[in-house]
């Protein structure tokens, strides 16, 4: 598992979320298209198909009644943390909140921007066994701190099932109305609208390879998240690091998957041993050792650097979704940090912290995309309108360079339109 | 032109800009996979086809010194009214740019939001007549103004040209480096990278079908901004507009295409007939009145409503790109505006003075996307990273919620990375 920063492997794991997008694109615009077309029909036939759920007979809408019923069959213990952590996320959201400035340029001119909640929002939540409530909470809180009116659930129901748990955390979360739908076909009915299920603004959410393509394709029918990979942790530790600490956070992010990732950077050779050995001793030891172990086999390392800096630089250039700095100095060593989803400082600030918890969004940029996505968060459910307040008078001093810029480009009819304001 | 609300021709002007993707999708793909694989010489082959130029003979790259003799070369008056349109459009974009911050949730306990620039941003400058400075403007100094290092412009070099108007304002900018590529070819040479060509963090600018759909299959390798459609207005008038004014504003839109869409609505109908004659009148006088004539008989309308509040929920329905609000009490009035790209409010605030020079991006959503895009701004060359601070109090008094969350979803190694901390 102890590499260098040259070895080939790194490129490997950097790598794995790859897919090859081609062969699935034509499934993905055949439902689009059918969906678009004849909406229910469509998707009544797509849904028996795929998730084996006749919803002629069961019906397609969840109802408020059953997302309550859920939450109230919850364990006491459980629903208490969920409602910690929904305070938590809530809070942490509002400090995002942005609001509508308007400021006076000159005398009498004032721009600004104008900030509103989008209308209504679709959330995907994936079907099958690795469902998590926590999910929910963090797609549906931020939409509902930015003030969105309606937020709609999709979620599939396989073999005529939707997990509790996550009707639970909707009711929590306050989610407003749910569909027993998921694929490319529940993607296509938020994006166009049928007769049953109301067309959204935006829709966030990871799923499949089928929803993530058909995310894609209805791109600019409405807005969307961004694209999820497979999830991953890279940990910076320097020679203050517990060594079983950092051990047992690579196996809490190896655990989800095996397609998983996590990386371990550090200038500190006895540790990187000591790591090595922690996890595979701890590994034993856990209920999902089996996916645990191939995902550190395969998408585990430990890189020795030369110093801190040579980490710091392959930290900024693999731009992970979680990254903890397990260092002496850690908020200075954060300095440093260009391009992470999230950053967790100091030897108490273990990544599960993030998960759960402690506010932040845990839906994150993964497989580098940090260099250029941003966590979701309550700016994901608003806009912006820019405001324009000319006065008189600005407008005569500014006409002879707006007359010149418009006559440089050739539209006359651009230059008449404040002429005709000025010379009057 | 006059027609009520549920008028079925203000449908088919909403929908002008429907495009079948389909068709262009298959091309598109190829010719990514090929610049994705042969990089330069696939790029080499392709200029040389769909723009004329062969860059082995005249060289891909544009030189800081062609741009910088290209902005020497322009007429004196029109460089001060760019240099004054630059200074308004940073002055604005300061005002959008976003800082870090963090605070202290509970004694010991941090959460923030540490906000950097992207690195590298590509710039899509199309070819062709209908070519604008202030476009180059708008797209580069608001990554300019967020810190982006590198910014990258790609304009076709149809028939071995590349618009002198266009490599000034690119000097004028800051363009770090050009190149002499366009098409679904340059979005993904800037998208994968090529010997010549560097890769970049994310790709902004208008352009063609191929152009946005090469936009669009790239998004999740690289970030990228709103799909453009054709450019559109709509007007909110009252008895207090004057006509002719309007009707200036109205054909200021229709000028730029015959896909153009022109819209008012007003609740006076004698107001209508009046701009309805001035449309025509002020047409005849235009240099590109065959454009205009065609953008208004087919994408021109005058809405009457019953009342100005109708007239708000046809206006956020429509969520156009310009939205002019004429009448007596405009900042009111922008209260009950919900969906709109950009907002000129009042008698002299007409939509040119936007385009060239307030300060305010020109890159709006169109086609109805206002309802979930915003204007291009500071904002989209900043991304954010989560901060998370845990001391160990913290830790121990909210481990038995997270050990419980962690235990519901089966994730025990999550729960160890916990326990592991607080039970030493």
């Amino acid at each position: 598992m102890i590499i260098r920063k040259d070895d080939k492997r790194l490129q490997d794991i950097l790598k794995r979320g790859e897919i090859m997008e081609g062969e699935y694109l034509h499934t993905v615009l055949d439902i689009i298209a059918d969906v678009r077309t004849r909406g229910d029909e469509s998707l009544a036939e797509l849904t028996l198909r795929f998730d084996g759920y006749d919803m002629l007979k069961g019906g397609i809408e969840i109802s408020k009644r059953e997302m309550k019923d859920a939450w109230e069959a919850l364990d006491d213990r459980l629903k208490l943390a969920l409602e910690n952590a929904k305070a938590n996320v809530i809070s942490f959201h509002e400090k995002q909140l942005e609001n509508t400035w308007i400021y006076e340029k000159t005398p009498g001119t004032f721009l600004g921007q104008k900030v509103t909640a989008l209308e209504s929002v679709g959330v995907y939540v994936p079907g099958g066994k690795a469902v998590y409530p926590s999910s929910v909470l963090m797609n549906v809180l931020p939409a509902k701190v930015a003030g969105v009116e309606e937020i709609v659930m999709v979620t599939p129901a396989t073999g005529g099932k939707v997990n509790p748990v996550v009707l639970a955390a909707a009711y929590l979360a306050g989610v407003d109305r749910g569909f027993r739908i998921g694929g490319a076909q529940a993607i296509a009915a938020l994006a166009y609208g049928t007769a049953s299920v109301p067309r959204v603004n935006k829709i966030v959410g990871p799923g499949n390879i089928y929803v993530a393509l058909a995310k894609k394709m209805v791109f600019g029918q409405v807005d969307i998240d961004m694209i999820a990979g497979p999830s991953e942790i890279l940990i910076v530790a320097d020679s203050s690091a517990d060594p079983d600490h950092v051990a047992a956070d690579m196996l809490s992010q190896a655990e989800h998957d095996e397609l998983a990732s996590a990386i371990v950077v550090t200038d500190d050779l006895e540790l990187a041993k000591e790591i090595e050995s922690s996890v595979y001793a701890q590994l034993e030891e856990l209920p999902k050792r089996e996916i645990a172990k191939k995902s550190i086999e395969k998408y585990g390392a430990i890189i020795v650097t030369d110093d801190l800096n040579e980490a710091a630089d392959i930290t900024n250039n693999i731009a992970v979704e979680h990254l903890e700095l397990c260092v002496a100095n850690p908020m200075e060593y954060m300095l440093k940090i260009r391009n992470a989803g999230a950053i967790f400082l100091g030897a108490n600030s273990p990544e599960p912290v993030g998960d759960y918890y402690a506010g932040p969004n845990h839906v994150l940029p993964t497989g580098g995309t940090a260099k250029f996505f941003s966590p979701l968060g309550t700016y994901d459910f608003q806009k912006k309108s820019s405001i324009i307040y000319y006065s008189r008078e600005q407008l005569i001093a500014d006409m002879p360079d707006i007359r010149v810029l418009a006559e440089s480009e050739e539209l006359i009819a651009h230059r008449n339109s404040v002429i005709i304001r000025t010379e009057d």
